[in-house]
Parts: C-alpha cells; sequence; structure tokens
C-alpha cells in the first residue's frame, strides 16, 4: 500500500484528497505497518486495548445516536453494529466509487477505517471492555463501484484483516461483499456487523 | 412533505402517479399529520395497537407466503422479516429510481409503507399482538439510486422514524442504508428487519 | 429451463459459455429434473442425505477458509453462511450482468449453484449432519443486474426452491433479491444464509 502516499498517485486516482485525509491516510497505514511487525499471531494472553495500542489504533467515541438509529444493539449474546462509513475525525475519507475516483489502496484504507468505527461502536456495545468479545459472525460489506470493477473482496478484505489483527482468530468472521452504484453522502464503503459477546 | 401533492410536483417528478396511488399518499401522509400532532414522545402507557391508531395507520393483513419464501419467521427472541417493497392496496407505489423517476418526498412515503408492511409481517410474528415487540433490532435498507444520488439516509429515515413513532425509544434500530441500480417490480426501495420479541 | 441447454441460446445469451459449463449446466439441470420426478412433496421420513441423492446434488467440501473470513460460523442456535457466488468444480459459473451477458435462466442455475455452495458450508457447520438443520432462516440474495433488469425474485427464486426441494417446509425462509451493479469475480449472483441447526 505504500504506493498510496506517493504524490503522484495521490494526485490522480485521488485528486479530492486534501491534507487532513492524506495525514489521516497516513496514521492509518502507519497502524498497517505497525501491524506488519507484529503480525500475524494476535497474542491470545495479551488484551484487546493491548492490541489497538500495537497497531497504533485509537478508537474514536462510540457514535452517538443519529437521528432514529442506533450504532449499536445487544440480544442476548448478539451486538448487532450499524452500518458504518469512513469517518474518521469528522471527515468522510475518499469519497467516490472505486476506482475511477478512488483507487484500491484508497478503498482498502476507507474500509479499514470503517471497521476502526465498527470497533468503536462494538466498545459501547461492550460499555468499554473489547475483551468481552467472543466472536465476529459477520461484515456485510459494500462497495461503491464504477460499471465493470469487480475487486469488492480486495477492498472489503481490509476491514476483514483488521477484526483478525485486533481479535485473532475470534476475529475470523462470515461475509459477504457486493458492489454497489451509490452510497449515503458519497461514501467508497458501508461495512455493517453482527458479533458475538459475553 | 406537502408539496408532494401539488398536482405540479406529482405530475413532473412521479408522471406514473395515479388517481389511487395519490390517494393512498394522501392517507399515508394523513397518517404523517396524525403523527405530528401527537409527537414526538410515544406514550409508553399506551399499547401499540393504540398507537398505530392514532397514527391512523390500518395494518394489512400480514403478507402470504410468496412461492417458496415467507414474510416472517420466529427463532429465540428473534424475528426476521424478509425485504419488503412499497406495495399498497395490491399496487407498487412509486416505481422507479430516485431522484429522476421518484422524488425523494416520494421514496419517503414509499419508505414508509415498506415499514407498514414489516409491521404488518411483524404483526403475524407475534400472532398479532405487536405489544410483544422488545426491540426493534435492525432494518437493511436498500434505494434505487439514480447515478450522483447520495441521500439513501433521507429516504429510509421515514421507516427508522415510523419505528420510533410506533415503539417509542424500543423502536431505536441499527440499520444500513445503501443504494442499488435495481430492484424487484422496479420498486424505488426495499427494506429487510429482524426484530425482538417476547 | 430446457431452453437454455439449446446451441442457439447459449451461443447468443452467454456466449462466454464454454465445454466445462456446460456440462456443469447440464449436470445442475439434471438434478432440478431429478427434483421435477419427485417433486413436490420432500418425504419427511426421508434424511437430507436421501433427498440430495434423489436430487442428483453431490455436495462440494465446505468451502475452507479464504484470506480473514470464514464460509460458516455457528453461535447458539445461528449459522450464519458467507456470501456464495456460484462456483461448480472451481469454475464461475455464467460471469456477467442479467439480463444482457447472463439470461434469466443461466441466472437461476447460477442462483442454484450459489444454493449448492451454501448447503455445502452449512454441511461444515453441522459437521457433516444436515439432519440437524431445522430452518432456513434467511436468504440474502444480490443479483448483478443491466439497467432496467427488475426480476430479481425471479433469479433468487431458484435458490429458494432448492431450500424446499432439501429441507420441506423448514426450507421456507425470509429472504431479501436486490440488483446490484457489480459482484466479485463477475459473478452474476451472490447469496447469503442464516440457518437455525440443533
Amino acid at each position: 500500500m505504500s504506493k498510496l502516499l506517493t504524490p503522484d498517485h495521490a494526485s490522480t486516482a485521488t485528486p479530492q484528497l486534501n491534507r487532513r485525509q492524506l495525514i489521516t491516510a497516513a496514521v492509518t497505514l502507519a497502524g498497517g505497518l505497525a501491524l506488519a511487525r507484529h503480525a500475524p499471531a494476535a497474542n491470545a494472553a495479551e488484551n484487546v486495548a493491548g492490541r489497538l495500542q500495537a497497531l497504533g489504533i485509537q478508537l474514536p467515541e462510540p457514535p452517538a445516536p443519529v437521528a432514529n438509529y442506533v450504532a449499536y444493539l445487544v440480544q442476548d449474546n448478539f451486538a448487532y453494529i450499524a452500518g458504518q462509513i469512513p469517518f474518521a475525525n469528522g471527515e468522510l475519507l475518499f469519497p467516490g466509487s472505486v476506482p475511477n475516483e478512488v483507487s484500491v489502496d484508497a478503498a482498502r484504507i476507507a474500509a479499514r477505517q470503517c471497521g476502526i468505527n465498527i470497533l468503536a461502536a462494538l466498545s459501547g456495545a461492550c460499555e468499554g471492555n473489547l475483551d468481552r468479545v467472543r466472536q465476529c459472525m459477520r461484515l456485510d460489506g459494500f462497495v461503491a463501484s464504477a460499471d465493470g470493477f469487480t475487486q469488492q473482496p480486495q477492498v472489503i478484505n481490509a476491514a476483514s484483516d483488521l477484526m483478525v489483527e485486533v481479535f485473532g482468530d475470534a476475529g475470523r468472521h462470515t461475509r459477504t461483499a457486493v458492489g454497489v452504484n451509490e452510497l449515503p453522502l458519497n461514501a467508497c464503503v458501508e461495512i455493517s456487523a453482527v458479533f458475538v459477546i459475553d
């Protein structure tokens, strides 16, 4: 993914990329690189907070309810997480469709950010203790796709990988990945989730 | 939404609108206005049937099974509701994609009708007693979207709002809202749901 | 569906159809015809393995985990099945969008193959004993749709029908069927599922 941060790439594939987005992307990428040093095995003895720290991920506050829907709900052992789009620090990362307006690499960063936002909501569902997570059961990923783009799995993999980085084997989930022509606010990716928690 | 019923608006944004649809839309809208008089707080002391009456909503019969799928199934405390499209009195409201063929306001009426049809199916799941509903856990909303339309949340909000009108806080749910290029029978919106019931 | 195998039809509607795909399609179709002889009632006394045999369906091995996601997970009595695309013998059946690149009949064969792959994953969830299945709770079907195609239900019906052929009334499920502009690897259909098992 290092190609993402070369100016040429950023200026052609994602011309709408501004300085703040570049910084956010760099931070997100740094997390990925930190991961590369620690990967592949998540240490079962470590707790989730420690893993997040090692990954350089600082979770945002659990999202507040918007209008009449909420970011998470718990029933029995199931935590349902609402569809998340790649907001970071109040800004939507990489709006547009893949791959014409947003490169696959940029969309992967966006998908990882969706994953981070899912973890933030999940943290709310767990009252702040992510060690209560037993399993990531399902990710449903939607990629804003230009006609002819069929690599949705490569985009959603970035969120799938994050779950395993954070939860180890408990992060391995069932999932769907599909393309759609449009997403809310022109997001390039939206991902919802179901987890099992204690 | 009052703009919807002005002839000019109806004849341009939704030229396929016929008399029956106009009547249905007016009834649905009247429900919304009745709501406006009673909103925002659902009286916890009221039962769901009373709230529906106050909202001017008469639920249709729970949908009969079509082909080899059914409108609802219950397992443990979860009631799964099949994807509903905006049929009202046997007619599909506002077919087409948003916003070129169907205005956002019209699509919102359609989304509310999907919500009414979800309630009808849910009523079947509850053997007619909607007071057994403990929580609306999830709405998954799909909006038939022209390229460039990114206000799917505004459309699906109409169904989200209905759940809170009917169930109060128990109606606040997790949800996804995405755009798609085509829906069955040229529907402008399709919504599925999961509820928790006693 | 017999029209599917006439050379003219195959060569026009699905010009990318090769010999191996034709054979696979013929085998799948033969299953459907075998079914037609046994349909409509699934004999409750028969076990699922017997029904599959009567249908001429030999399940593939449960799919191996791909990257960081898995084909199935079980929690409480719920078995979640990942989105399946119409792979048969390692080859993707009928890639393209419906109906221009892939006919509705071909897409129905593909949807049935998705169903077979769902059963293979479900078999893994049941440790090989599909008699543990109590209910097919949900199918979520996505059809790669050319603009203007609105017969997604007819495509997904082929998977819905398979569930009832195999499980009888326990195969009747809630479902969604929507169109999307693109699917992974240019698949024409993707279907995920939730089952209840003992």
